[in-house]
């Protein structure tokens, strides 16, 4: 690999994307993204008897799935790199715990995705191996029980606040040649410009998402319109507003090639009330059930796709501490 | 880098350790490694005014220690890859969020310095960057309170609970020559043996340890005494005697050079009662305060670094299940 500025990596072997599976929630399955997922599950239990478990369960599904298309079994990739919301990240840990693969945890809050891309693809890169799989997701009940208040109280939600999709996305990262590739990795720095509502996530983590494609744009020399598609995690509708606007400012207009995938993903579903999706398994199941399928279809050639974070707590809310949050860019493409 | 095995590479670059440094609490500077410290705080609050937020300054300071020892700003490593024992791992975020640097969370529980050691290795040898720098730590009062109960209670300890260590470690790796270097690095997979007594992690971390040290010696076909020194991360003296017996049933008999950070860390400080030392800040400061400087004074020139993570929850051990763990090998060597 060989860096070209202070965030990015531009990949010399860039590893193919050989597989990738997407298993999401009832509701999720519902809009207009609804049939390209793999599973859609009935009733978000997943068979299971606590949402935890579930979420374990969907997880574990996701990966089985990725595994199968890429043809290896469970044990063969040569790491698994997995996180999710939950704390101390027991959706994944319990879903992959009987894998018999290597493993390594991370934690990026709702960028897990594109870190897990990140690490996976520099690794296999460097020569560490034949197929590393990324694997993240979230579930609706386990986060709203965890960050908010348990789903029997019935809370209001403001009109900024998002709503955590219960989905999950697996993909398999191979040093083998096919399409497509992982081209190019804009790692983030943390920001926080202090903002405290954790109700407005998308304000929270537009200035990171900022920050990273800017260096992204400045540090490989690309205009936004070097790319097909461009795609946020979960900014929502005023976090996606708010980059756009900041990017103009630098004189980067991202224009309609530009996407969030939290705004995607309910897109369809809706009752009377437009909702916007959030948490690690939003852009990774609109990554693997929309996003890569358009790729390998040709339909889309060249994709950044920037998935942001949120590294707050419960308890550093509590404590009246502001919102920081991190953002990774990847950079996928077509051509070799 | 070169695979030599399912769980293992050999670094051919060989990234070497340019510094390091190691922050604790005051029981922590009790004991007889107390002076090989960089910093003791003298009342855990590190100037603080919750225990949250003392972890974050414990961990910026051992940053900013190891910064300056390296002769770097804090923004200046190419990456910094952190996490910790709380929710969110809010301990490392805040700590470093100011920091300007590029910033990778990981999960890994008590085996997180050696993962961010892993991945910053590996990441170096494949052409990454110059240096990357791999935080962590843990505070006895925010893990009392998150995974026990309010110290305020007052609650007694069972003959096997372990003591959460209040200390940090940071380690800057660097693609500059230098001594000592990492050499190899083997990455576990989830071991889940059953065990569900959450007062008990060295029974429930030891047979991680005991599958990765048996494939880090099998896979570079090295013996137990190649190294001059083996250490575990937090296996306390419960699990140090279950992984000690169980290498011997396949012919690995690691001797005296074996110690685990967790029986180190309070020797001599002790009161009437032995206590043993866990969580991520337990081998980050044993290794950052005692086993680097011991390695740079020639007194150690080969060893193997092996640190265990339990990653239950309290919501997943309500919930009746077992405590699945991993553990990490790290190889780092004085000769080139």
């Amino acid at each position: 690999m060989k860096r070209v500025g202070k965030h990015t990596v531009m990949l010399e072997n860039r590893p193919s994307v050989s597989a990738y599976a997407a298993v999401v929630g009832k509701k999720e399955g519902e809009g207009k993204l609804g049939s390209c997922f793999d599973l859609v599950s009935e009733d978000d239990y997943f068979s299971k008897t606590t949402w935890e478990q579930a979420e374990s369960e969907m997880l574990s599904r996701c990966f089985s799935i990725c595994c199968k298309k890429a043809e290896l079994l469970p044990s063969e990739p040569d790491c698994i790199i997995a996180g999710d919301l939950l704390n101390q990240c027991i959706g994944t840990t319990f879903a992959l715990k009987d894998t018999n693969a290597p493993y390594l945890g991370i934690y990026g809050a709702c960028s897990t995705m594109a870190e897990g891309i990140a690490i996976g693809a520099m690794l296999l890169d460097g020569g560490f191996g034949e197929n590393v799989c990324a694997v993240t997701g979230s579930h609706f009940a386990t986060a709203e029980r965890q960050y908010r208040f348990p789903l029997e109280y019935g809370s209001c939600r403001t009109p900024t606040a998002q709503n955590t999709v219960t989905g999950s996305g697996a993909v398999m990262l191979s040093r083998e040649k096919g399409c497509p590739h992982v081209t190019g990795v804009s790692i983030g720095k943390i920001a926080d410009t202090g903002i405290k509502d954790t109700c407005n996530m998308g304000a929270a983590m537009a200035p990171a998402a900022f920050m990273t494609l800017k260096a992204h744009f400045l540090e490989t020399g690309r205009e936004p319109d070097y790319y097909d598609a461009i795609f946020t995690g979960d900014l929502g509708a005023v976090g996606h507003d708010i980059l756009e606007a900041l990017l103009e400012e630098e004189g980067l207009k991202l224009g309609t090639r530009y996407h969030d995938c939290g705004v995607m993903i309910y897109d369809g579903a809706e009752g009377k009330d437009r909702i916007f999706g959030s948490g690690c398994g939003c852009c990774a199941s609109v990554l693997c059930g929309h996003i890569l399928p358009e790729m390998r279809a040709g339909r889309l050639k060249r994709v950044l796709f920037a998935a942001t974070g949120a590294l707050m707590s419960p308890t550093s809310s509590m404590q009246k501490q502001s919102i920081p949050a991190v953002c990774h860019a990847i950079s996928i493409e077509n051509e070799v």
